[in-house]
């Protein structure tokens, strides 16, 4: 790509965006369209829409909210996101500052690209103005060098100061969401897993509370076993979806009423196969009785899962928080694979299904899943090629005869002959997400925080790896493979990186630019929220709850999203020294991206979990794999530009080790356990006990005759004090 | 050495044994020497010596006492070495019953020595009637390679299965000792360090009282800021000198007032260098006066040490013994370096002045000392020829001229010049346990038991690594470095291993047959003990404080010991399938040791602390270590005895490691901290706080008057309740 071309991609990708933000703000500011553009708000009860005309009204709002108001609106985690965008946006900033005064002239008026092709006869003699901005056009072992060596250290260190202070800053901010005065239920409950088998006589129940009893005499509150809920979870379901439909059903009915015929018509629908095939029937008589039968199927099936559903494991309660903070980090059991135990995080979060499972096949399944992410992400083009092969038109033909008419056409089977090799890889990347978060939860993580971290660690090394790997040796593989296989050594393997750098420094200029142009572009506009929602509006929805539904925000969507930044940090920081002219995008990445994402975070997005903060040490490792990378990169980088003093890279990720397993040993620790200090903070009110007991009664099991007849099963306890 | 010359060593050493062990029982039954034999017991207040005069008595009552009578005259670390030889006794016998009958006929009957010795021309033609035995006696390729290949799998089995059954027994041992009704001040304190600057105005008391009150505000007892010690305990100790010689020195009076001069002689001493110069005293007099003006200078040591010389550490005490093992494994602060804890040791192991090295200097020292400890491992011969070459007879005779008469004489000039430099390797080698035991200390390692553990493992891998593969490897270390440097491969390097070793059988046979028959007899007849003691006791103790000292008989020596044994663990592991004749050698010296140290563990050996069998993880991992590479040997040696299916031997180091993880996990963490179920086991009677508080002052801090003028101070709180 020359250097016209990129400036054109750039021009375009700046324009669509200013597009965006105009239609941005001309949507925003209409009133019908405020539970799209502020949901957020409004379901915090706040004020809605603005009326200001200003465009740039939401920018000036994002620029003075405080880290309090995010916090405020969209929990720690978020806040969280943002430490991470100002430290990334901070690191390039700072790193800019220096590096690109420096080092680009020192490019700019060396001649190393054209002393280069003037003795490799094999290079085509043209390059790019771009190519002249970077480190490839420095003379070999010229004694420039020595800048972008330093420009090297310079980067490192400022990444090491500013990685240093924002795990503090995200530290202080989990101690203070920790140890805030309100009563959270998730601080007085505990999840043990790995309950032996109960004494002969006795039941799980009443073991569970006599082991914990024995230990807390004092702060034990009471327990809850943890039963398998599929059935009910089944029948709640169906239960729920009769109830919306009814609700449905009878919005039609009261609409149809107000027209010319004043008795309406009542809905009817047809019961077999998604309401196409079977009898006809009244929908709201129909439903009606189906919802009666449901309700005395749930209610039975609630009493049989206390009784006879009972699992290995439970959530404890405890009186105190302190208590709750030191029994999650204790060792309860002699044998330490039973009655293991954990924190537990807010009742929706916990995965009920995998609580059951034992211990030693956690660690089973947790390798077993290592091991399959690990093939996925380094042969996850086999089975693709394997499916692209099989999925010709011809063969698709044969099996769907029906589609025969639409190939026929000439145009059309063009297209679809070049586009489909590429389907099965574009809906394998589309599906990925999903598919790593099916198996993070597989490998039995308790808790959907948690299997988010571990699918977005997933989906890290699978972009970096890929993308970023992946193109830039590329073309180059074969003959990469080669030369590793000659002499396998990690010298090798990074100069071999750091030769294919630089040719591949403006496909990675534009991938930046299109990235946040396009994306934030689209990310604020939410167009297609907005045209999603106005269809259903339109044609779908009756009811209010319908309505609600339509315009749900749903989360940031940490999972995907920290994976995509991470491989523009990675990318940013493998060619800030090589092609300095990244930085400005990557500052202009993070620095939009904040923009963008903090109005989004105030008004928009409403998030489903809260984890205080738990996702920063992986961030936090993340960019500091990225460094190593990097510093990786630039060690073989030097050796293939002949600079004598190359060795002297090499204490960098020897440092950048070092860094991370002190921050590790000084940080970490708090983030996988409450710290007692914290959770000796005064609470605002004396908590009740009940209320956090019932928060963790999953909702299929509620029931408002819970507290009559089941004074045996796996809710309950004896001594109950304040039935709510 | 040929086969004729091993029995006659076997033979000498036996009967020198025999000699042993008639000299013991003829010496013990002397009640003269009872303090000698029976010192446990007598300090236990049992009655010491046995009046039986049958030789044999001792093998009676060691084989009829049972583990608990172990615990209770020696503690559970005593059992748990005794669960250690048990279970490698187990582990031989139950390997020699398959192997030996199954794999010697498969040996004797084969002819691969001379099929070999008729092929290899460079090879001398003779092999020993012990080399028949072997495994190097069967045809390369031959199908009774089969037999070995089982015979492998045998080996590790049995020893999987017994090392899981022992560490469940140990760690039932430790839950067992944990939940003892008795009050144990350990178990109601933890240790504090890295506690960060008091806030203004606060003294350090204050700030480490208010922060655990905060947290327990009902079992927090009272804490004792650790001081620095170091001149209070010098003045405590030459004031304990004074002490000793002021009673010695009335006892020498005593006894001339006996004779014929009824008012007797006042004993008298120089007070200069060694009592060999200076001024003439009246030592009872001097003492005296020695002893009140130390005594005060002590007393406001003290008090300057308690109010000046407080550190960043601390011991803090709970009421409730479940609140302080939960407090001893639970994270206190956000910042992890800061308030860190660990479960108190039993008061005489703590290490005052490792408390206050902090967080970071620790991890840093650690790593230091590793690296020295490697360094000393792989290079100690370095220095030792150094020195040796230094420490010539012509050198010694330059520098200290008066040793030049002695020189002189002819025959004794041979002898030194002949010894000389072995002298350094001998005295490096009886150093080398105080060496890394002090090593060990450095690290900052904050308990004595725990820096015992730290010094066995190093010594360990000093043992396995130069004596064993040393030895083996020895004279073709030269060969072997070639063969290594031109295929570095694993594979290589055990083959290499592998076809050393039938060679050096004999020599371990030998090995392990001395150490037994001689160590034991020894151990057993406590000749040299029972010689210092009669020495002492006649010519230098005059009051019953010195005699009782003179007599004191030690611990066990876990230190040096267990590396010993695991020597010889690791070599009848090696030599199992190859040459299995070293089995019943080897069963026969943990048989034997068995039997000897629990007559000493019953009768002589006084153990200086109690950890509760946290030696037992370090052990298993040995044994497991010792069984790697027994495995990997034998992968290498299958391979050079050119058997096809030398791959399937492969799985078994992978299994090793399997069992090892699975073991870690299970039962690990119940040795690192006290399981809380075990902890709320209900005591005896409620314990006394304030002895609890006492056990743990420092002799050279305590002190009668500690109750009246020092509230402010590092050792009291305000609100005493029962002062003893």
């Amino acid at each position: 790509m020359d250097f016209t071309s990129f400036l054109t991609s750039l021009g375009t990708s700046f324009v669509i965006f200013l597009v965006l933000m105009i239609v941005f703000a001309f949507l925003s500011s209409r009133p019908g369209n405020n539970v799209v553009y502020y949901p957020n708000r409004i379901l915090k009860g706040l004020e809605g829409g603005y009326k200001s005309r200003n465009p740039f009204s939401w920018i000036k709002e994002a620029v003075s909210s405080s880290e309090r108001d995010v916090i405020a609106m969209s929990g720690v985690d978020t806040a969280v996101y943002f430490v991470f965008l100002t430290t990334v946006l901070s690191i390039l900033v700072l790193s800019g500052v220096i590096l690109l005064p420096v080092l680009l002239p020192l490019s700019v008026t060396d001649h190393g690209m054209k002393a280069q092709s003037k003795t490799q006869t094999s290079s085509n003699g043209t390059f790019s103005e771009l190519d002249k901005l970077s480190m490839a056009n420095i003379t070999a072992s010229s004694s420039r060098l020595w800048g972008f060596f330093i420009a090297c250290y310079w980067v490192s260190i400022v990444t090491f100061v500013l990685l240093w202070r924002a795990y503090k800053h995200v530290s202080c901010l989990r101690a203070e969401a920790l140890k805030s005065p309100d009563v959270k239920p998730e601080q007085f409950a505990i999840v043990v897993r790995d309950i032996p088998h109960a004494p002969q006589g006795q039941t799980r129940k009443e073991q569970v509370d006599y082991y914990f009893r024995t230990i807390y005499p004092e702060t034990f509150y009471r327990s809850m076993i943890v039963t398998d809920n599929k059935e009910a979870n089944k029948i709640w379901g169906s239960l729920e979806k009769y109830k919306k439909k009814l609700a449905h059903a009878e919005a039609v009915y009261e609409g149809s009423k107000t027209t010319a015929k004043p008795e309406g018509t009542r809905p009817t629908n047809k019961t077999g196969f998604l309401g196409l095939v079977g009898k006809k029937v009244d929908t709201i008589e129909y439903c009606n009785k189906k919802i009666n039968e449901l309700e005395a199927r749930l209610e039975s099936e609630q009493k049989v899962t206390l009784r006879e559903k009972q699992q290995d494991a439970a959530v404890v309660f405890f009186s105190s928080r302190v208590v709750a903070a030191s029994a999650s980090q204790s060792l309860h059991a002699q044998m330490v694979d039973t009655w293991s135990v954990f924190d537990a995080p807010e009742p929706n979060q916990l995965i009920w299904p995998n609580l059951k499972i034992k211990y030693f096949q956690r660690e089973l399944r947790q390798y077993l899943v290592y091991f399959i992410v690990a093939l996925t992400i380094f042969f996850y083009m086999i089975p693709i090629t394997f499916i692209s092969a099989f999925t010709t038109l011809d063969n698709l033909v044969k099996y769907l005869p029906f589609i025969k008419p639409i190939v026929n056409i000439k145009a059309l089977r063009t297209v679809l002959e070049a586009y489909l090799p590429q389907l099965a890889l574009i809906i394998f990347l589309a599906l990925l997400p999903k598919l790593l978060l099916f198996l993070s939860k597989f490998e039995g993580i308790p808790t959907e925080s948690h299997a988010v971290r571990a699918a977005s660690g997933k989906y890290f090394y699978f972009t970096v790896l890929n993308v970023f790997i992946g193109v830039t040796i590329g073309g180059t593989l074969f003959k990469a493979f080669k030369r590793i296989r000659e002499h396998p050594t990690l010298d090798e393997i990074s100069s071999l990186l750091a030769e294919s750098l630089p040719g591949n420094a403006t496909f990675f200029l534009t991938y930046v630019a299109l990235k946040f142009f396009i994306g934030y572009g689209l990310e604020l506009s939410r167009i297609v929220p907005l045209i999603i929602y106005h269809l259903k509006r339109k044609y779908l929805c009756k009811t209010e709850a319908e309505l609600k539904e339509a315009w749900r925000p749903g989360d940031l969507g940490y999972g995907t999203r920290v994976p995509g930044d991470m491989l523009i940090v990675t990318i940013v920081f493998c060619y800030s020294v090589i092609a300095p002219v990244i930085i400005p995008f990557g500052a202009l990445y993070f620095g939009l991206g904040w923009l963008v994402l903090r109005n989004q975070a105030l008004k928009v997005y409403v998030p489903t979990f809260e984890s205080y903060g738990r996702m920063w040490p992986h961030i936090h490792n993340r960019i500091l794999a990225s460094l190593i990378l990097y510093q990786i990169t630039m060690f073989g980088y030097f050796g293939t530009q002949k600079f004598y003093y190359t060795p002297l890279v090499l204490p960098l990720p020897i440092l950048s080790l070092i860094f991370g397993f002190v921050c590790a040993k000084k940080f970490y620790p708090a983030f996988q356990h409450p710290a007692l200090e914290v959770a000796a903070n005064t609470l605002k009110e004396v908590p009740n006990m009940e209320l956090i007991f019932r928060a963790y009664i999953p909702p299929s099991l509620r029931s408002e005759k819970i507290d009559d007849d089941r004074v045996e099963d796996a809710l309950s306890q004896c001594s109950r004090t304040a039935p709510v």
